[in-house]
């Protein structure tokens, strides 16, 4: 009888990454998770239902009456809380930009086999709950705690290994992060596909460490092993490399399309004249963007920034553009406050993480009035 | 200089339909365009964000306050209507199904460059506003009217044609449709990827009729000829068949997949013992679920069904399984009261349209307890 491993031993972690057309996982990953549709970059919060969603495994279902969430091994003082009781603690809202470590993927060549983000992977939403740090700290870690894991109640097989999904940080972390406890997203109970009833946000960070349907919380004392942790989301120059965690995010920008589009290649169509292109930025480690700057094919603007609504929301930009005929590339680069700037081409990194390089919008302009 | 139709004259559309991998405008499909979760089909309501989005260009802006619906040429007594003028009006909600007519395009061999859906382009949602007929009828179409189009906001280009997303109904389909003038989808103002701040809804017949961001409403004293209309959504046996139009959903089934799912392939694992399997049939042409049978590899086990909540919403089903250890394809398959039964194999059109075929899903069994 075929074994587990051969079962699940899945093709996109085995082959080495190469080019070309896409494969059949590859597709059916494209169509399980979703993206944000670009021209929703106009609104300062990503409408309900267009946030980007990555789920590793399925949906779980869980009960809002009966869920707890509990403070289990590592902790001298453990306890478990109630959706209520959570709701009863001091409330936060905070408008949060995430971004899956893997958007961008599809331009990392060569590429790996896994979800092929292009540049969809973004959204930014006001998440409601409460801080984290006084609830640890309340739960007293051992002394010899060096970090705190959060697992889910999604469970499934990846690389082989059956596991719920699990990701670790440290108290430091916690605290300096602002960490949410998060039962709300956009005024609203959570949606079933965001984690409902109870996720974490860890702002400033990719999106693997905001871990959705939290079911328990432990403190280790010894590095956390889970697959999630030490087994994907690292930074590898080759696949046999250990590599180092992906973290925060990377400065990033990205442009609303003008004109209209073609249906199925997503060209766009404009006639000339004066435009207004306009976009968002983001980046992580505690910085601010500091310029974002717009080429229309021959040189770079610079653009004008809007303050976001918090630490942890993207800038808006906007720039003026005299379109001209022709066929050109539009792309856009933002630079932040630690002085690092987006990259011309994509980085190498063997799961494709992390890709930051600028966007490229193919559009043709007319003349107008259209002769 | 390239031309307009250089640039728009999409690969898809000159194409010759072909197997093998996807390709890139496949892949920018796919990431755009998103299905529902085939966890979620336990929902009798799809959750709100997970119902199927297949967005022909970009999401129009359209201001609730101020817009209006106009009803145009071709009647005698046109009027405009504000969104507080069609809530003043006599409300219904309808819990409907609606699916993609390419749903199931990648099964179809060989296959189309277009949007390749595997199953998840279905969902259903309550949908509140007010019924189409009488306010056509107080418009007063012309007496040689012969077909009623609607047209959107929406505006891009399609196999080199510039338009405005556009789809007509004979005055008869309109009626005896129950077509639905909508404002509110589960409870909730229409979220802006799903057509706010106006839409119709065409319960029973494939989404594409469904037109979002609503504007106008004209008669016709000759057939439509809109693109969307006469050329695409038409079933056709080559590509340069003018065929016959796609209208009524086919009987339909799929089941939420057992077990824990594997990361990137979608295989499942499962240990052995009773299962309680379960999914959703639906029809259209005024057919309800007749029947639904469960096949675990070896026979056909007939379903349990639940009498859907309206005309045009979907059944529930469910089968219970004794899953014995092993390799299986699972698969369900629905008959409707006009005696349609699923084929086993998709059937070949050139488009990928309707393709009703059993869904499968790859499961591995192991002895309970594990050993």
């Amino acid at each position: 009888m075929t074994t587990l491993s051969d079962i699940f031993n899945t093709p996109g972690a085995r082959a080495d990454a190469q080019d070309g057309p896409f494969s059949d996982d590859e597709l059916r990953l494209s169509n399980r998770n979703s993206g944000t549709l670009l021209e929703m970059l106009k609104h300062d919060v990503t409408p309900t239902g267009l946030h980007y969603l990555l789920i590793h495994f399925d949906v779980p279902s869980l009960d809002t009456q009966t869920h707890t969430l509990k403070f289990g091994s590592g902790f001298g003082a453990p306890f478990s809380l109630s959706l209520d009781d959570i709701r009863a603690l001091p409330q936060i809202t905070m408008p949060v930009t995430l971004e899956c470590a893997g958007n961008g993927r599809t331009a990392v060549s060569p590429r790996t086999r896994s979800m092929p983000w292009s540049y969809e992977a973004v959204g930014t939403s006001e998440w409601t709950g409460t801080l984290l740090a006084p609830l640890i700290e309340r739960a007293c870690p051992n002394a010899d705690t060096v970090e705190i894991v959060f697992t889910g109640a999604d469970r499934g097989f990846d690389k082989g290994v059956e596991h719920a999904f699990g990701r670790s940080l440290t108290l430091e972390q916690i605290a300096s992060l602002d960490v949410l406890l998060v039962h709300e997203m956009n005024g609203q109970p959570l949606l079933p596909q965001h984690g409902a009833p109870l996720r974490i946000i860890v702002p400033g960070w990719y999106g693997m460490a905001s871990v959705k349907w939290l079911s328990t919380i432990e403190a280790l004392n010894q590095p956390y092993q889970g697959l999630q942790q030490v087994g994907t989301y690292r930074y590898r120059n080759h696949k046999d490399d250990p590599g180092t965690p992906v973290t925060s995010l990377r400065v990033k920008s990205l442009m609303e399309p003008p004109g209209i589009p073609d249906w199925s290649t997503r060209n766009r169509y404009l006639k000339a004249g004066p435009v207004t292109v306009a976009g968002r930025a983001w980046s992580g480690n505690g910085s601010s963007i500091s310029k974002v700057e717009f080429n229309d094919g021959k040189r770079w603007h610079t653009a004008q920034l809007t303050p976001p609504a918090g630490r942890f929301g993207w800038t808006r930009w906007v720039c003026q553009w005299e379109a001209v005929p022709g066929e050109h590339v539009l792309s856009c680069r933002a630079t932040d406050s630690n002085g690092d700037t987006q990259p011309l081409e994509p980085r190498w990194d063997a799961s494709g993480f992390g890709n930051n390089a600028v966007q490229q919008v193919n559009i043709y302009v007319e003349l107008s009035p259209r002769v």
